[in-house]
């Protein structure tokens, strides 16, 4: 390739100006035209609108970290009240953290300027588990025990998914809760590590038969990616929620023809949660026209800032 | 404290030397006396081998990451084989890839030194799946669903544990694979997150009825936790086989008296993956006097390196 | 310590909220309240401003990092022009960008929204000069030269603060360049390792009796740490520039009394750069009772917000 | 290109085996043909090997880092004994470190096996500096000091390499010190950003007229680059080390036949040290043809693996 051919494919960057008149959208706009993880945080937003404005594409949201103790529980709500969302795939432990606030429970934080120096131990002996600079009191689980001790499971063999349909349905109308608005939306909720929760182990010791079905989640969900016209799929922080979007579309015919994820991972110790979307397109993952973006950042600072710029583009 | 007491609790670093005599033995028992990642990797060595001189001491290991493609099958084999292991957690990613070179199927790297430039979209047409820089041809699904096809499950309903001891009996004797010397040493393998596999997908398009049982497990998991008389857990790359270990510590009255984990996630994110080995005291997972080490690594460096010395230390 | 005395210490995390009120300071001052990096950012935000409001404070900043080429010059500039900075220490990199930029050139980035497959060979041979993914081409260098090749140094023995100063004088008045406005403002840059530097090296080709002095910048920037009433710190992407200020206050009496960083790098390995700000407290660098956060972002993100929240609180 | 073709560039991953034969040169050699990091460790090791080998190569070494506290003094001593190193580029406080245990004094570590929970202030305090989990008494400030204070430099305005060639004689001759075997087998050192050390600090406190050049040695830097016949690049940590390498590289007609690169920084934040090698290629820095490694580890860990290597391959 000429040097004249490669400069056709590059364009100048842009330095950003903060003025007056900055606001999130043409922040955001401004960022495209800038490098490294600005701009793709910048087309995350851009990629994520658009995946909104294709009336044919369904969005599968992978939802992996303990956001709802960070205080991101309000930011998922949103992302599905507003329709963001179509498929939301995630861990036990978001459900569990959800339920618990649902129940009218809070995590709590340090109280002053910088990081405490709480001993862990201190904790241990005062019933309080930390996650990070995050503290859940473990009298939570007393709480949510009580509520699933009282529940009447239908069926103990019904899809994992229909079971959180149903906790969903428990809840109060007005509940802020992920379980409920995705009851509310319609919007399945897929966790094949259920077992792997604090919630489903009270579910456990409090019904001795259960045998809630994962497979029957496993093969809806490959459905559910057939059936799609087309597939977006947006990944917050890897694991588990990631890899069963990806083999659902890796088992279809369809791929993703928008992808993002947002993590701190990164490729080269080879786990899927750092692996590249680019990666993705030689399983049949992502399509290799697809638009996507991979932004290295805490997704408690890129996820509200996306939400930011997905409303504020709505209300134009 | 005054600085006589903190001097007290100090001691020298030794400037470590590679000699003539160097052996895996009294290079980690230098390293020991050096910093950083280096003395975390001497001390994971040295407490690994204090847990398996412990006979009170129920191995738990947790094991994450794509180590399979990466070649490391025959050591995670040989962990099990030397009895290093008692009780394996893992992703069904791990199984699938186990099962594929079980059947005699391979994982094929770049043959020159350099990475190779190979496009995506390129191997996506070849029907070659990319691992970082790690490849699976796409033919190795077509052999696992003759294998898969041809089964004859007892019990549709059986705990997913069960069905992975009767999965490895189904394997030939001399058969290097984590799922066949599970079998032979009775060591039960754990899959909470198992429908988040090509493995299970194969099992669920040809048994349209099946349920294996999860809940089962991860009652039997709180169980082998409550009965062992110590606890001993090393986690390699976090994800759900870390989280499934640590939750049955959490609601049982014991927790771990030796703790390890080699990972490259960090804790500053908030998820369980890159969480410190401390913060899980808090919850009663890990003993507060529990001796510990977090090891930020590549596991495909630090593994062998710990094997290397297990093996030769019980050789004196 | 009794669980009444830790619940004490503890609050409320708040789930975040995006609303139509939302704006850049409600939003940094809701997050303050959630955890993980979110809350370190709104903390950044936070001490920031205070130093800014407590006229007692110079305001010490280290910038390292390809800022300029990513389209972060302007947000520096305004950092510079509003007074956030009063000392800035960076690296000869950003230097030479940033005079490429005010001598008219433009850093590159790929036109479509996806990465471009460009070939570093490719590159090579069109003599254009990656990083990451934005673009340099070659004959940068030769502008440079032909503006350094014209300049009359007035003295080779000049400190190299000096020589930056000098060299700010050279620019125009309306250029929008770090070097100009530093100039300006009578804030002195230090760049201990100036010859580390593409501009370094076009000065030392095109006078070969240079000798810049980099003692008396060193003396001078002790000095400096020793003056101040009070010390602020902020650090970009570690590095020279972040140990520069650190010995400083380490060799003075002072010890900074705020203190910031936004990193991408980690403890674990030892660095200087992914140093916590706690471990800097030993050295006395930092002060016990300092106000400190440190921020795991990349800098592209972090660095625009915060200068929106720093500017729209003065605004009100 | 088609499947076939893609076969053929294509070999087998070995699964590796740890036996009672296993030793440093086949566990290497086994690791080739594995993946993820560890193959990239065997491949540093074999490229390294190959440039001892070939007569023609100028190897030129990047360190950064805190190695000598760490306990990688005698290491780093032995890649220059063995001639595995013939132009060194570091960083000042490398050398204070080294210089203070040449003096006689080291650097310390927790005596008990899990980290010490020792607080900052109180280390602050006792005059113990911490760097992550070494430590460094205040006193060996107090040491280099009355070394510096009795020094008789030679020219106050000699390169900064002269006069580190110029300490190096002023040790004894068996300190198995850094700055002694560089002096010893005429290897030159290298510190562009020497002020930005304690040790400088010292010098400049007791030499008021001082003005060490730094322009000489960055135009001699360019020449070395320039005279060899071929040229090796290892860069330890990035940072200006591996920059200044870079740059001399960049401007002379030269790029380097091999390439090595051991660092736990990313490329994705578009800084130079985490930067790949393939990027530099874009630059003139690395050949097109080049073989090159990047090990995402540890240094404390893969450094030692490295030197092993390569002295058992000379013992042959």
């Amino acid at each position: 390739m000429s040097e004249k051919n490669l400069e056709d494919i590059l364009k100048r960057v842009n330095q950003l100006e903060i003025t007056d008149e900055t606001n999130i959208l043409n922040l955001i706009n401004s960022l495209k035209n800038a490098g490294f993880n600005a701009k793709r945080l910048a087309l995350a937003c851009e990629i994520y609108n658009e995946m909104i404005n294709d009336k044919e594409c369904i969005k599968f949201f992978g939802l992996a970290g303990a956001l709802v103790p960070a205080g991101m529980q309000k930011v998922i709500y949103d992302f599905l009240k507003e329709g963001y969302i179509n498929v939301l795939v995630t861990t036990g432990a978001n459900l569990t953290h959800d339920l618990a606030e649902a129940l009218g429970y809070h995590h709590l934080q340090g109280a002053s300027i910088n990081q405490n120096d709480l001993k862990d131990s201190d904790l241990y002996r005062a019933e309080i588990n930390r996650i990070y600079d995050v503290f859940m009191p473990n009298k939570v689980y007393k709480g949510i025990e009580d509520f699933i001790s009282n529940l009447k499971i239908p069926d103990s063999q019904m899809a994992v998914s229909s079971f959180l349909k149903f906790l969903g349905e428990q809840l109060p109308n007005d509940s802020q809760s992920i379980l409920k608005i995705c009851e509310q939306k319609k919007v399945p909720i897929f966790c094949p590590a259920f077992t792997d929760s604090g919630l489903a182990l009270q579910i456990g010791f409090h019904n001795q038969k259960i045998n809630l079905n994962h497979f029957a989640d496993m093969i809806e969900m490959v459905n559910l990616a057939w059936d799609a016209k087309k597939a977006g799929v947006c990944f917050v922080g890897g694991g588990v929620p990631k890899n069963f979007i990806m083999q659902s579309l890796q088992f279809c015919p369809n791929s993703a023809t928008y992808a993002l994820q947002i993590t701190m991972d990164r490729p080269e110790p080879g786990g899927l949660s750092g692996a590249t979307l680019q990666e993705a397109i030689s399983w049949g993952k992502v399509n290799e026209n697809a638009k996507y973006s991979t932004v290295i950042s805490d997704a408690t600072i890129a996820l509200p800032i996306i939400l930011w710029f997905l409303k504020k583009s709505r209300e134009k």
